[in-house]
């Protein structure tokens, strides 16, 4: 009512005259309260003041996109984890302004729904290269909270899996079955696939295994990158009795592709995912992969995210992974 | 300017030189004026005015939920809808302000952030049994698109695919592979099953087969959908030798039970789905399914949406289906 009364350029006895329809107040004056109390409705909203009253209830989240491959959204991991954050916005009583943002122009776009008010923080999925640019919003207290993975000299708070024991886990798990030459999709550009491989290096490692440079295929994660690193593979004439794939959605495609090539999964190849999204319990063969747990990490970003907005520390965090054992590359025999 | 002019009680000229920082503008007065104009900076998009300008470039999505199965957002065919519904509009240089609304609310809650300006327009993902309340909305003409199927009268705008002819196309394709005892999966008291159920008994009517009662299971849109409509279809000992499913979901989960049965897909049973959702193409095996083309739906339906805006017609369209051959149900012998 203060602010009406200052904006108005009247006193706050005469803006609750106005707004009680006094007839203490002229029609032109009440008019013009009345229809400023309906203007700022939603600009009141606006400023730190109003942060902390959660009047705006609204957070951003980005999924960004590469434009060179404008790769449209249907990755299965990305619109799992879309939904379960909305449900996790929603049963905070959140809504979710959701826009997809070029690569190259997260560092500009990313705070903009959050300097023009419009949300209250913003939830980004992925790191996408742009560690600095994330760095410098975090740097100037624009609260955001990111799907990733932990790096070194990380300002912004990141929630990620453990990808190096991920990584470790679904290699031991193959070696136990006694697999020996076990093929690595996934690419090693991106930081969480880098750290799933260091854990792939390492279960190898403690085998007395050298990694083979000729067993690891960069690959994106688009339903083609499975289908050509099974022909990549194949090209090379290197011979392989397992994959580990970094996405349930590699592993998938890469499990049609072998299929097609006439290699019987598992008992030619057996196949290890990543993500554990809910497919792969209905896939054919059920699929063994390394769980991240996507429900929790939405609610563990939207509450960091809350936590940022509240002016509370808001500690980076590794979710821990497990292995799903399944048909795909089953127990130990 | 003539906004800020009437709400602060000055004139125009005013308003033009406190913006331009005029001495001839005291302090006081200045202060106030810039001080509304960054508040009205949001609250100046409300209004019929404004949404013909397009100032406010933000469109509500919404996918309700049914607060009895509180079903969270994990359907492959909901999450790949709001992918394209994202990529069509950020395509257009449109925002998503997401939110998930429980049916028995759609009433009252659907229009909300239109009423209160945050959206300039709101697209619905199903009708959920919410015909009468979507029609109110229209009449009340708060811009609407909804997905789902035409129903006798309608008089908001609905984008769907001709749901009667994508299950005659399903049914003859069976039969025309020497199928006679086709079971139905999907729930008839959801409007677009329902007609999907109309086009399997006019393909069986066509060959003279009466529609036996007890190969129609009821289904809801889940995982657990596919599973336990076979354990029920075998349950009530009925011969069959092939599934129809109202969705790509329940027909991998159905599949995925009936090879737990020891039933082979298709030498025992031939299974055709609905969607065509991505996975479709390297589920085992590989789907074959009757298309509805999302990507374009989504884009008719913010261009359905945009026209109702400008106060255009948006007549309700009904996209074609096609049906896509794959393993699951191969080409007749």
């Amino acid at each position: 009512m203060a602010d009406i009364a200052r904006l108005a350029g009247v006193s706050t006895a005469t803006v609750s005259r106005a707004l009680n329809h006094s007839p203490l107040v002229n029609e032109e004056t009440r008019n013009r309260i009345l229809e400023l109390a309906a203007s700022l409705k939603y600009s009141i909203n606006i400023g730190a003041q109003n942060l902390r009253l959660r009047q705006n209830r609204t957070i951003g989240v980005v999924i960004p996109f590469d434009r060179k491959s404008h790769q449209h959204l249907t990755d299965p991991f990305l619109l799992t984890m879309l939904g379960s954050l909305a449900d996790a916005l929603t049963e905070q009583g959140f809504d979710m302004l959701f826009s997809r943002i070029a690569t190259d122009e997260l560092g500009t776009a990313l705070a903009a729904p959050f300097d023009s008010g419009r949300v209250i923080g913003v939830i980004v999925v992925g790191q996408w290269g742009r560690h600095q640019e994330l760095n410098e919003l975090a740097a100037r207290k624009v609260p955001i909270a990111v799907w990733g993975a932990q790096l070194p000299q990380q300002l912004y708070c990141c929630v990620g899996s453990d990808n190096v024991s991920g990584g470790r886990l679904a290699t031991e798990h193959l070696l136990a079955q006694g697999r020996r030459r076990i093929a690595f999709l996934g690419d090693l550009d991106l930081p969480e696939p880098a750290q799933r491989y260091r854990g792939y290096r390492a279960a190898l490692e403690r085998h007395g295994i050298d990694a083979d440079p000729q067993l690891q295929v960069s690959c994106p994660f688009l339903p083609s990158g499975g289908r050509d690193a099974v022909t990549t593979l194949l090209g090379r004439g290197v011979p392989f009795d397992a994959v580990f794939a970094c996405s349930d959605l590699l592993a998938m495609t890469a499990i049609d592709s072998l299929r097609a090539h006439g290699r019987r999964v598992p008992e030619d190849v057996a196949v290890v995912g990543y993500d554990d999204i809910e497919q792969s319990s209905y896939f054919h063969p059920r699929l063994t992969t390394v769980r991240q747990p996507i429900g929790a990490a939405a609610q563990a970003l939207v509450a960091k995210l809350l936590a940022l907005i509240d002016g509370a520390p808001a500690p980076s965090v590794e979710l821990p992974t497990e292995l799903v054992v399944r048909a795909s590359a089953g127990e130990a025999s």
